[in-house]
């Protein structure tokens, strides 16, 4: 590929004009099953994206961390949902400032952290809205029984500074059935004590075909806003669909069927996702990235008809893209083919 | 462990005592062989303890890209060498800003990355000096022959704005005769051709009890100021000499043998180091950190006879320590055994 940008990499650049295509696909998804849709924040940590999404219709955002809350509430984001157990003393009074900024939901699959929740809001007239996490089958984070769940409902109801909101899946892919009962035997188990299950929130890019059939009323979706390999290999995406592609320069060919590119752990990650190698080199397929040191990609040029040479800036899709952009500052933007600025990743390393 | 610092999780935290041991016996261990040390920046990427190793006796710092170089050039530290080839349009105009601030080393495996940094020199009265990346074994970058040494080595001698300073290798565990007989080949055809090779620079925290052995004149290893399950593993540390921990709160404990602590894959990084498992709890040597999504570590407690709780923190002594640090803008500092402030990682993402 020419350097007509005079890139100085390794540096994930961005096709906003993808992004927009992607967060305006889900929304239609979302739109018409009659689900609302909360996209997660963690895939892109951009506050500029996170605007993009809303614009689409949105009606909040969700995202893992109390850090990553704290970025999305100072900048006026109205519908918070955290999806993670929030836990730690020096967690209290940011959660508090947080709740009493914006609409905050948080997640929850223990009483510690529904003691902790409510303590967090004492002396505050805001209160945290609680869902309860349940394990459908990804054996993550979750309740795993409808009575657990019944029970840490009726805890949550009990205590000063919450609400007791819904449930929370993260269910597994393949047979809805499981995560289906869970909600119905939990539904009629809180309606035995009295309580009404308002949200139930599923989420995953790999579900976004089948949103609905869970009976969610909200869904978390984060990584469809890139794509990836590994969205790819799940049938959730094809190549087109894929936003961000990191550019690194092949510095090294000292033997010749091993090429070294500039973007080594510290740009692409060493998460796999499970697939082989460390994302695909677009513009030469039949190479593979077999390893990478920190500062070095390692790339079996072999099977290549034609390689690439020393100074070609070369264009990789990785394999799981959330934890690439969470490496940067700033990634670069393409809009209608053209250098559009810089996109500043404001929760870049938000996880506490 | 009691949360007696009200520790906001999850955090790595670096006990400076230790640091301080570790970069005292790898100064001692360079002087008793006669050999300078270059520490490598990229584990630490601190100014801070960067400037610890030097004040201990190092000659100069290493590192891998060039935007570390400007960080540590900007800083005043007057001896670098970038042990990588730089290359890219971009990047010119840098180089050259950097060599005219600080004694700059570059090194090289090929004409291209030669002719690259000649041209980014052009208008300047600095000049780069640049080693010979040499090949002795681990197949990452490097020429593969002390014949393309040599003739790479006349290439740099006749480029306007660099001087031939001599090789470079990484070389791989084990004999050591691979090497030597790669640097005794290589000086003896550069001397037919009027090149005296004045510095070798090898490298590595495993090779760090064998200094001295290849010739070489300068030593760079990095991983040792902290240490980590790698290093243990390859017999260079013992837990005693790791000086960086992950502490982690404990946020869920849905099923008896299955926790889950507030660090995953943004934390302590998806790099295994071909390991087992992504990290040791300290305090939990029998539990398990067997997977990891972007910010859930799943612990596996079943052979745990004592078991930790909702809401402790546990510490993890990470697989690959390298990664972790680049994640974090600020980690923790212990000193004697108490609170010492926050370390700023300077270099942070510093890829380019």
């Amino acid at each position: 590929m020419l350097d007509n940008y005079h890139t100085d990499t390794p540096v994930p650049i961005v096709d906003l004009d993808i992004v927009a295509r992607n967060i305006a696909r889900l929304q239609t998804i979302c739109d018409t099953a009659g689900v609302q849709n909360m996209p997660h924040f963690k895939t892109h940590k951009s506050l500029r994206i996170a605007q993009m999404q809303i614009d689409a219709g949105a009606v909040g955002i969700t995202c893992q961390k109390l850090a990553e809350a704290e970025i999305l509430a100072a900048a006026g984001f109205g519908n918070i949902l955290i999806s993670y157990n929030v836990l730690g003393s020096a967690k209290a009074a940011r959660l508090q400032q947080v709740a009493e900024k914006t609409a905050l939901t948080v997640a929850c699959d223990n009483p510690v952290v529904a003691q902790f929740l409510s303590k967090s809001m004492a002396g505050s007239r805001a209160a945290i809205m609680v869902l309860v996490e349940c394990d459908t089958g990804r054996e993550r984070s979750g309740v795993t029984s409808p009575k657990q769940a019944a029970d840490l409902a009726s805890v949550i109801a009990g205590l000063p500074g919450l609400k007791f909101a819904g449930l929370m899946t993260y269910a597994p892919a393949g047979d809805p059935a499981p995560t289906s009962n869970f909600v119905a035997q939990t539904r009629k188990l809180c309606a035995e004590n009295g309580l009404e299950i308002n949200r139930i929130s599923a989420g995953g890019t790999p579900g976004m075909a089948t949103i609905g059939q869970v009976g969610e009323t909200e869904y978390r979706a984060g990584t469809y806003v890139y794509n990836d390999l590994m969205m790819i290999a799940a049938g959730a995406a094809t190549q087109a669909d894929c936003a961000l592609l990191v550019h690194a320069t092949l510095v090294s060919n000292a033997s010749p069927d091993r090429a070294i590119i500039d973007a080594g752990s510290k740009v692409l990650t060493s998460d796999t996702g499970g697939l082989d190698g460390f994302g695909l080199l677009i513009d030469y397929p039949e190479a593979r990235i077999y390893a990478l040191a920190e500062e070095h990609g390692f790339v079996d040029l072999s099977a290549c008809l034609q390689k690439p040479q020393i100074g070609e800036i070369v264009r990789v899709l990785p394999n799981h893209v959330c934890p690439v952009s969470n490496l940067q500052s700033d990634i670069g933007l393409t809009q209608n083919g053209h250098p559009a600025g810089q996109l500043k990743i404001n929760a870049r390393g938000a996880s506490k």
